[in-house]
């Protein structure tokens, strides 16, 4: 997969994408990030990217000329989605990251900032992304949250394929809480059943605790789990 | 504000934190952030920070140990919040930045990774925080989104105080479009309404749009806006 990203701040991304899993999978060729700065794409002496609202108001607002011709220089691997991400988009979620990293040969990511895009760039997008219901001083960090939960679907990065699917909302409900050594820390001791060994009374004890964690703390996942139970 | 940031990936926060407004915040003093490797709070000779999980399963668990032994480190300045990122916290939304941006003199941020977190660190952690019903490979980019979330809301990080207020979310609804020059670009033009200088026309329109948008893409944060106009 090639993944572009349309950034103000090409060295925000430096240091994230040399870390941890996420690194290994770049550095292994899972997929390919590109940092595409608008400003080189500006044609005024002074390289300007942004400008005063028309209508009033506080803040500038990102043109469009520069992000229309930096989209415009990529090449087109089909399929492909060209996203922008900001509050205004439809929520990421599980289903939708699988479906990114399923369908889609190339993703273009357009970074917002200041106070907004100008609305024409709308033309060129497929797409409008936002990770979650609050605002940030960027569109950044919103496109490093949707790379990173794409590429951790594509075959090649998590070693355990299980792995993935043993995770919070694969199965519509959170995750079971886990434990490793020592036995006994501060005298909180590691829950008998799991060191056991008995292997069906510890997917039992696991299932429950899944059960009672996405009832207590996600009351609205759980009652999609029963839906969707009910109706198979 | 203190942030200390307890991560196995330290360097992972480096460029995000140099750039854009919340590079410039940071440098003005606005908040103070710290990078704690609980890998240097290891005691055995291999620096272990996980193990196996206890029950069997795949990937490994953080252990308590490294964790404790970073927070404790800590020097403690109240009114204080612990907060562990993970896929299993309270989702997090404009309403808990601004509780956090307010509230608190320190946030210490626990990262989980790998398959998870010896369920024992929930006894240090005071909240638990989520970004989002989708699967990362790492709690750095959850904590780098609270992180800038709440910086952006801390006097002196944004110039005008009302940009905050004009956001998104703010008032429950999604913002209305942007324009910039030029009027034209590709035969697509700014509404008229926002060139014509009547401020009356200009915020009836800005208003009308947000419904509109509100209506369409999240029908339900409108269902929660109407809500609140009645109660009202």
């Amino acid at each position: 997969m090639q993944i572009d990203v349309i950034t103000l701040f090409p060295s925000f991304f430096q240091t994230p994408l040399e870390c941890g899993l996420m690194g290994k999978a770049l550095n292994k060729g899972v997929a390919t990030v590109n940092l595409i700065n608008p400003r080189d794409f500006t044609t005024d002496k002074h390289h300007h990217v942004d400008d005063i609202p028309y209508g009033g108001g506080v803040g500038m607002v990102l043109k469009p000329e520069p992000i229309f011709a930096a989209v415009e220089s990529l090449p087109i691997l089909p399929p492909r989605e060209v996203i922008l991400l900001s509050p205004q988009g439809q929520t990421l979620n599980q289903n939708l990251l699988r479906e990114l990293a399923t369908n889609y040969q190339q993703l273009v990511l357009i970074c917002g900032h200041y106070e907004g895009v100008d609305e024409r760039v709308q033309h060129i997008v497929t797409r409008e992304v936002s990770i979650g219901d609050f605002v940030l001083t960027c569109g950044e960090i919103p496109a490093l949250t949707l790379i990173n939960g794409v590429i951790r679907l594509l075959p090649g990065t998590v070693g355990k394929v299980e792995s993935i699917y043993a995770d919070s909302f694969e199965d519509g409900l959170l995750d079971y809480p886990h434990y490793t050594r020592p036995p006994v820390f501060r005298g909180l001791e590691v829950p008998p059943v799991l060191r056991s060994g008995n292997h069906k009374e510890i997917a039992k004890w696991r299932y429950q605790k899944q059960l009672e964690a996405t009832e207590k703390k996600r009351p609205d996942l759980m009652a999609i789990y029963k839906q969707n139970k009910e109706t198979k």
